[in-house]
């Protein structure tokens, strides 16, 4: 029944370098893999991402948002990745559920709970076999930082790392919650390093394939 | 708190017609009203409706489709609809969450249980003091229209028309849900006497404003 992988990470946590070594190398092992990303993925989720995207609608309410995602979301479920998971494919996927719970449940202030609620009918009971979670400690990141620059942030400066660090924390408690399906990977290291790892773990999933 | 109509019915029951009908009278009335559409009535509700009327997105989920219009919807409440009742506005509306109800719970099978929860972040509590179905009892103008031509229908007519009497079912069925507040306004009469009936109903609403 193929294989779901979802990567995650907030801003930063080179995700995207990621998931780029992650289709090389399992491209270069002979592995029939789909990559995609959310919201997209289908041209139905395409047009609902330009929505999303679209800068004049700064008046765009939360819980609209987070719905938009939800109809994206259960496109691509129905559309592509469950079909491609019937064809016994791996389905590499930027984004899944998990950054809704993240940016809308705590970046949105909707609630994780009420954000799942929204995600049932979209995700219909689909969930990643594994998550792999590019995970850097922003505050860690944040002291050296200051250290380095010297820098002392004014109070809008200061809103917006309040804004990343909720972020953070929020993916971290995603992992605390879920510990079997989302794995944690210390980002702040080599990128060579980070990718080692990752398909180091990608070992036991490859197996069941 | 202004006043929160809407108007329901199933294509060819002259709805649209009385929206103009009921504008027209509540405006040369004196009072302030707003009217709106469903989906639609904002920017992003636009764009949404752009994407569910697009005809090449032949292969849209039925879930999807709710949760688009669940989308438009939760915008149209709170940036429009909520803050003209609160101005103590008469907002009158094409179509509302009933709309989802019957086309989406019923005319696509989803369950109306399941396109109410689908919807219940998305109207925040907010339903029409008062709804006007009209209607138009489908059996009865099967009847006449077969007995008046003498036309036996193929089979691909008769699925058709499963769906327009699921539809009118469904509308009916809702009526008998929440008698309190959704009218059933019998529309196999005149506009004028149609018109009539909704006017004298609507003396109620108008005197508590």
């Amino acid at each position: 029944m193929g294989l779901f992988i979802s990567m995650e990470g907030p801003d930063g946590s080179g995700k995207t370098l990621q998931m780029d070594l992650l289709e090389k190398k399992l491209r270069e092992e002979g592995y029939d893999i789909i990559r995609s990303r959310e919201p997209g993925g289908t041209p139905v989720g395409e047009a609902i991402r330009s929505i999303l995207l679209e800068p004049s609608f700064t008046g765009m309410d939360a819980v609209t948002e987070a719905l938009l995602f939800a109809a994206a979301r259960r496109q691509h479920v129905m559309e592509k990745i469950r079909p491609a998971l019937a064809e016994g494919k791996i389905v590499l996927l930027d984004r899944y559920i998990d950054s809704s719970l993240v940016y809308q449940g705590i970046g949105r202030e909707l609630g994780m709970d009420y954000v799942q609620m929204i995600n049932d009918p979209a995700i219909d009971g689909l969930l990643p076999d594994v998550t792999f979670l590019v995970y850097v400690d922003y505050e860690e990141g944040l002291r050296r930082k200051r250290l380095q620059s010297g820098h002392t942030m004014d109070r809008l400066e200061e809103e917006e790392e309040d804004f990343h660090r909720m972020i953070n924390k929020g993916y971290y408690s995603l992992a605390e919650r879920d510990p079997k399906r989302v794995i944690l990977i210390d980002g702040a290291r080599s990128p060579e390093e980070v990718a080692g790892e990752i398909w180091q773990k990608m070992q036991e999933y490859l197996e069941k394939l």
